[in-house]
């Protein structure tokens, strides 16, 4: 695999140029210390590890796996080393709270950093990306004294986390699990029941692992109002702080996966575990829900960092491989065949991974702006309509740029021919790595669902107004020669409110409808985003494009964006207006 | 994975009451002992194989996979007696040449035959396919002595074959090949060079491998022109028949793929190995692509079979895993949740795959009716029809079989939840073995660049004329209920000749206009074929409802891919009038 390259210059255009975060992060009391050339260090500082150790390791790692002999799980050479570097450079830590020793960046920054750990291994990037979710849910939820026992050693990368929600009979279905929970008389829990797909559930990186479980305690409501949650320690934590004996908790196996073969997913078996209760009985679903709220962007960003390195290798090899001659001219005489990017279906491929990739990486910066601002802005107002924008967003952000991801794997694959296929050259590992994101951490039908039914259809329409206030905002101030492609967008936003508008008004009389339209709602929200965040860069390259000529290419892949992509929510919007008619003429027998 | 059922009915019905292909039979000597009970004999044993012996193997020969030890492969366990009952049936020769012991069976049964074999292992059915295509290549193009020397032992299966075109530096651009045949002075030729990606260039299956080589001959001009056709066999054989020496072709190493684990995809070294011209020199590419026209079918099929599979193992999923409840209504109140095919998104997924698969069978079918009556037809002007059909629809069905196969593939996987990444339920399997299909044998870009470029302009759009006719002739007599589909048919097609015109009144002043829309274009006449399909399978279900009840499935998986999945074709048609501008706005500095 060719050697990875960390996207500097775009990651400082699209913080500085695109959507000024600096401006905000003045206002900001916690951002006090943290100005552009903070967010540029950060970049250069992640770069190092990402480009110098874990990309380097990553094919390798995935060849030999993680294994799983009598309850422990080894992770592939290198990994323990790296993860080692990673704690030490402060990186477990990178949003968490300064209190606890963390670097409490703002997400726009992290996010750009958790591309780069993605795009260098997401196998590797789970370890630290399932402790950052755990460090964030026992600082929102848990009591001073959990945050004093465990925040520190987890933020320092001491010790990892673990999030345990799924059960063999209860995946999405959380309402259902059996996971129960009985009080001991020291105030502590006997946990009991059995945890499947658990990302770092047990491994060799750290000396300790604090997992944090869903279980039902004996007096639980039944259904998702009964589940609380549950802090649960591989080794219980003596007084004094250090190591004391081993926890009721093992890994019963790993799975065998189609990919992130260096990930540990693990089975555990809860055998009366020690465990304390976090936050309030019977509210554990929210205190989850709000971290993996928080998490959902990281997860989408998965599919984006895939998406980046297969672009670069695809890229490369588009420039070096030569096959063929150019329709219109030639264009090496002199070597046998000219390189494949002459070839009008080859730029369609890189352009469409171009545009996902750079479209995805403004995206994920302007979801993680709202994440900021949302927790951070010193006035309500503002707080209050950056949620809204989250609240919207973050389904996309987890499934549109999982989907977009995919697909330019998918295309990056393809640039490179038989080659695509073989191993070594580490493009299909990409595919494989990048097609968990869809599934797990809710699927990504299930994105869908929460976005139409419980923000678009849940709030009347309203949670819709931010962004297309954002969008009007922008088209406001038309860009010399984009006025169609601006046009385009004003026509965009348009269907998308009458789109809305058709399909809650189905909703009183179509229980239906929600649920058989919603994923193509999410790709006709994703694309117009899409559409909106590259007239953005667009908008914020043009006048820089006499001192700065690389910005050209942005104008150009605006262009072809709105060309030959945007166009696909034509589809989307004839299909939404069937609604749920043509998905329910199906008896069972009739499959 | 569950246990793979061949869909003998819907095979029977496609063949018998859509195509009606046994009214062909008739009217063709070739078939003169073949009815509609022979082709579902045929079925009935091929599906005993299919289900009872290869399909049980699969899971595990993707985990063995094939090894390699110093020139000798070893398939999984199993293949060597699956072959051995595969061959002793006579499914080598399945529509091969009856005067050398093949059953010389219509295409159109055969196709039925590859989705089982192709559903049940693409990797095993590769032994046979490539054999089959080498069978195919020698009976039309050698001599009479090459014929009478191997055409028997390879349709029996004793030996297999191999097709060695590709090599490291030369892939899609075969005119740059570098591997040599010098004259010997025996009239046989001395073959050196090295070939990669050769499927099944060496295993332990049979007693010796026929590899048919692409190949300079020393006065050949540049180019593609300059290629002839070899026959190389690993051992060499005996004038009264029985194997001799070891020829001088022997296997460097395999491949380490995505998929198609138990396939071995070899590298094969040429040091003077003995061989002999087959056909013409200087015309060895045409000869082979009579044969990969015809087989290109074979290698849709593969996607067809994948998606068949994975619809079969996803509705059972559905029709089992409960988790959640209906919107509309509960369905199973006694139990803790409904079974997730009450949802919306859950049906969009498993009917999309129907719609694929079953749409995918009778288009496949259509495709083998045109090419048995290409080949057979008594007279003439059918057999014109038919050839001009089978060109324009051959890099139909090999990419877009194979692109609504990945994506049926990919739902399949995605119905399963996070089982669907999981390894010993073998959905994403399928996913990784049908991957291929979509890039070897001409790339899928490729094919549409054959589409679009050869067939559709270079004949100035004459070939569609009998596609459009076919369509016509549907659409002429109404099925009552259908109106608007009919008429939307009826919308699409007009839609395909207006985008043709367009496209073709650009080619003249744009060099890049045809491989710039060539993949949407393909997708275009790919959708609006299966629409066709679809609406004949209607219109054949129709009158048989009342007696068999089970048909009324066709009538409403045809009004769901109209409502549903049709429509894409708006999108592709808005793209493809952009034609090539928005792909070369970039230098190659921008990229």
């Amino acid at each position: 695999m060719a050697d990875y390259r960390v996207p500097r210059e775009d990651m400082q255009f699209v913080l500085q140029d695109v959507f000024k975060v600096h401006e905000d992060w003045a206002k900001i009391e916690a951002f006090a210390d943290v100005d552009i050339d903070t967010a540029v260090a950060i970049i250069d500082e992640g770069a190092k590890l990402a480009e110098g150790l874990i990309a380097p390791n990553a094919r390798a790692a995935d060849e030999e796996g993680v294994s799983f002999d009598n309850g422990v799980v080894t992770t592939p050479q290198g990994y323990k080393e790296n993860f080692k570097q990673l704690a030490e450079g402060g990186w477990v830590g990178v949003t968490a709270n300064p209190d606890f020793g963390g670097m409490g960046l703002p997400k726009s920054v992290s996010a750009q950093y958790e591309e780069m750990l993605c795009a260098a291994d997401i196998s590797f990037s789970l370890y630290s990306g399932l402790t950052a979710g755990a460090i964030m849910t026992i600082d929102q939820h848990g009591s001073d004294e959990l945050k004093a026992t465990y925040l520190e050693n987890m933020i320092s990368g001491n010790w990892a986390g673990s999030m345990c929600l799924t059960e063999p009979h209860a995946g999405t279905d959380l309402g259902i699990i059996r996971t129960k929970a009985i009080p001991n008389e020291d105030g502590s829990f006997a946990i009991s029941g059995t945890k499947i797909f658990i990302t770092g559930g047990e491994h060799d990186l750290t000396d300790n692992i604090i997992h944090l479980v869903l279980a039902k305690l004996p007096d639980a409501p039944a259904g998702s109002k009964g589940i609380s949650l549950f802090l649960v320690p591989k080794f219980l934590v003596n007084a004094d702080g250090s190591i004391g004996e081993r926890n009721g908790v093992h890994c019963g196996s790993t799975e065998h996966k189609m990919g992130i073969h260096a990930s540990a997913t693990c089975v555990m078996n809860f055998d009366g575990a020690k465990g304390w209760l976090v936050g309030e009985p019977h509210k554990g679903l929210p205190a989850m829900f709000t971290m993996m709220n928080y998490e959902r962007l990281g997860v989408g960003i998965q599919g984006l960092g895939a998406a980046a390195r297969s672009y670069q290798n695809a890229l490369e090899y588009a420039q070096d491989r030569i096959q063929g001659r150019g329709a219109k001219a030639t264009q090496q005489p002199e070597k046998e065949a000219d390189p494949i990017i002459v070839h009008g279906d080859v730029r369609r491929m890189l352009l469409t991974m171009k545009a996902f990739v750079e479209g995805g990486r403004a995206f994920s910066t302007y979801v993680g702006q709202q994440l900021d601002l949302a927790k951070y802005a010193a006035d309500a107002e503002t707080r209050q309509r950056a949620e809204a924008l989250v609240q919207l967003l973050t389904p996309v952000a987890k499934a549109f740029l999982t989907d977009t991801g995919f697909e330019a794997t998918v295309l990056g694959q393809q640039v490179f021919g038989g080659h695509g296929f073989i191993r070594e050259w580490g493009q299909e590992q990409l595919v494989r790595d990048c097609r968990i994101a869809q599934i797990y951490e809710g699927t990504n039908g299930i994105q869908a669902l929460d976005l139409l039914g419980r923000k678009v259809a849940g709030s009347r329409g309203e949670l819709l107004k931010p962004l297309l206030a954002d969008i009007q905002a922008l088209l406001a101030e038309p860009l010399a020669g984009f006025e169609a492609e601006y046009q385009q967008l004003a026509d965009a936003t348009q269907l998308v409110h009458e789109v809305t508008v058709q399909v809650l008004s189905k909703v009183v009389d179509d229980e239906n409808i929600i649920n058989s339209v919603a994923v193509e709602y999410l790709n006709l929200i994703g694309y117009v985003a899409f559409g909106y965040v590259w007239l953005r860069m667009a908008a914020a390259a043009a006048p820089q494009v006499a001192e700065k000529p690389h910005l050209a290419s942005k104008l150009k892949t605006a262009k072809f964006y709105m060309a030959r992509i945007l166009p696909r929510i034509e589809s989307l919007a004839t299909t939404i207006k069937d609604g749920s008619q043509s998905l329910y003429l199906h008896d069972l027998g009739d499959f």
